[in-house]
């Protein structure tokens, strides 16, 4: 298989931007990538987007946001796995590229969200679980994630403020990022004192509503050296799906399609959890995280948490998490948060990365999830 | 790059279909796609949809679309080009397996639209126009696809009742197809009588409102031969954007997508317009039959209508074109519709589609719009 390279990358400030369309917000990241990349032809654009049916009312978006960065008469089409679009798109931008159909894949994300009331975005982000299954019977996003975590402290034992811990790390982390939405400290207090969402989930568990977009341009092999001093290589990727709903699955207090895409990914890259440097994974919510940690080989079952407390995973560490701050604290622009991670990733394996910088990096794995386990990919990056 | 087969394919019928769901419309045709494949071990499903975002309010379409046909933990994602979104899952696909990242993929096309009043499913397609630029000042889909129809008929002059000749050729060959929508002959006079939709369109130059699914199995080379006795090869395939407004097109008055995803697949393939035996193109307003004709090279500028009166395109012709009945009588469940297509012109080059059989079957076309002209794939199948 022909080997694919990150050649460029742009994120824009992840926040309530109520004076950016789609359009722009988009323009903002691709063009930064492009010119990162050195401005090479691109031969697609694949765009990864969850809500803009919904709420924009727009579809056809990889036609829109391609015109919108003078890419008319390219390869696009978009990519949907709810949250988990902007890795899934990578994968697609991957295999255009892999298989030699093109040379150099522009993959951005974008999302927007605050321009609508709380109630409908908290709608439209729900139409990632089951609608005949789980939201008929009137279960919110937050309500499906809480009944994880309340299975998840009750299978393993895990005390409610061990769990706060996470946001702790988070918000610690994000503050360095220029590219966070949130960039305050918050305390273990602060978080059980923060307002109840979907009990025992509170809101210092969630991650934020924002808008946001980022891109990467994708070369094969040949063009890689030529357009980057700093080519990052996508050593490894696969994504997985499972059911939508948590009540079908095998076991609802795990992420199993995360651990399907992990096994995959490490393998096609030769790599084990041992070999990660640094990590960008998906804590939507809490729980997440912690699931994330453990599906990825970084923790035992039911673990995550007391590490996370005993000063595990930060920078020195192997593996580094979320130095971006995460989705808690960098932000959680859906359909572009893939495209984030990998961004991040990339970004810290070439040094560049604007905030907290990891220490050692070769090897960087972005880890993305759409709804609560339906769908998640994992890619392996590789200075 | 590696050589990628169609090795199954399964259709539904077009219908008002009140009480199949997405899943079960879904499952009909992919089970008879994966039962026409001999059952091969799947490694990804490549779902495409317009409409399920708004209309069923519900995202992580594929992995809801793999669950209910028992392919938990498999590689899946949806693609999105508006009415194009067949024809672009189709390339996603291709590429998938041409890279090696997969070895046998099935891409199915979904959608539903009757159970839903009219005027919101009418909203809903336009959202394949562009939001701010078209829709905001009260354009329907139709109304756009009436005005590229007025420019045609006077940049080249040609007569609206000539026009009407495109519907009549496609009831025709509709009737013989169990798959179809609609099976009734109309006349030229049916159509000029039949109510005004959009002056100068009429009912009867409109595909139909209705519910389909349709899939096909990819596999590569090696795979091919064991899994059919008669694999048809992808020999070439491309898709390109364009902008989604009319008024912002080099030339309103053609598809100009078309003919740069028509020269990109066809010098792929080895092929010229000459060469294609059979072909099923996206006519889902007479105007687009024609322009599609017309950017594929099969007929001069402004010339497709009058070709269609003088007897071309019918069975023994070549090209033979939409023998299935097309968007206007198979109909146009609209994610689905170039996962139709594609299975059409296998089941021809195969010889055994069960309505209208072309003659002397070698190389079939499938040509996929998305919005009036923002998507277009064009697939090259060989026998």
């Amino acid at each position: 298989m022909r080997r694919v390279y990150v050649v460029g990358v742009g994120v824009s400030r992840v926040n309530r931007r109520f004076s950016d369309s789609l359009r722009s917000l988009f323009a903002e990241a691709a063009l930064k990538a492009i010119d990162d990349a050195g401005n090479p032809r691109i031969d697609a654009v694949v765009a990864a987007n969850m809500m803009s049916s919904r709420l924009q009312e727009q579809d056809s978006l990889a036609s829109l946001l391609a015109d919108a960065i003078g890419l008319r008469g390219r390869m696009g089409f978009k990519v949907e796995s709810a949250c988990g679009s902007g890795g899934s798109a990578i994968v697609a931008g991957y295999s255009l590229v892999a298989s030699g159909l093109a040379d150099v894949v522009l993959v951005g994300g974008v999302e927007k969200m605050s321009d609508y009331p709380t109630r409908t975005v908290t709608r439209a982000l729900a139409q990632a679980a089951d609608a005949e299954y789980e939201l008929f019977y009137g279960a919110s996003f937050a309500g499906l994630n809480a009944l994880v975590t309340r299975m998840y402290m009750e299978k393993y034992n895990v005390k409610r403020e061990v769990m706060a811990e996470w946001p702790v790390l988070m918000h610690e982390n994000g503050r360095a990022n220029p590219y966070a939405q949130l960039r305050f400290k918050v305390s273990v207090e602060d978080v059980l004192k923060s307002p109840i969402i979907a009990e025992p989930i509170r809101l210092l568990d969630c991650s934020p509503l924002g808008d946001g977009a980022a891109a990467i341009i994708l070369a094969g092999e040949e063009y890689a050296r030529r357009l980057s001093d700093t080519p990052v290589e996508i050593a490894g990727l696969w994504q997985a799906t499972d059911c939508l709903d948590i009540a079908s699955r095998e076991d609802p207090v795990g992420v199993k399609a995360a651990r399907i895409a992990c096994e995959k990914a490490y393998k096609m890259a030769g790599v084990e959890a041992g070999d990660v440097d640094v990590v960008e994974l998906h804590d939507a919510f809490t729980i997440m995280g912690l699931l994330s940690l453990e599906e990825l080989g970084f923790a035992g079952r039911g673990e995550a948490a007391k590490l996370v407390a005993d000063g595990r995973f930060r920078v020195g560490d192997k593996p580094q998490v979320n130095l971006s701050g995460g989705l808690k604290a960098r932000g959680h622009p859906v359909g572009a948060t893939g495209v984030y991670q990998a961004a991040e990733i990339v970004m810290q394996l070439r040094g560049d990365f604007p905030g907290l910088k990891a220490s050692n990096a070769e090897v960087g794995v972005a880890e993305n999830i759409g709804g609560t386990g339906a769908s998640v990919s994992v890619v392996v990056f590789r200075r």
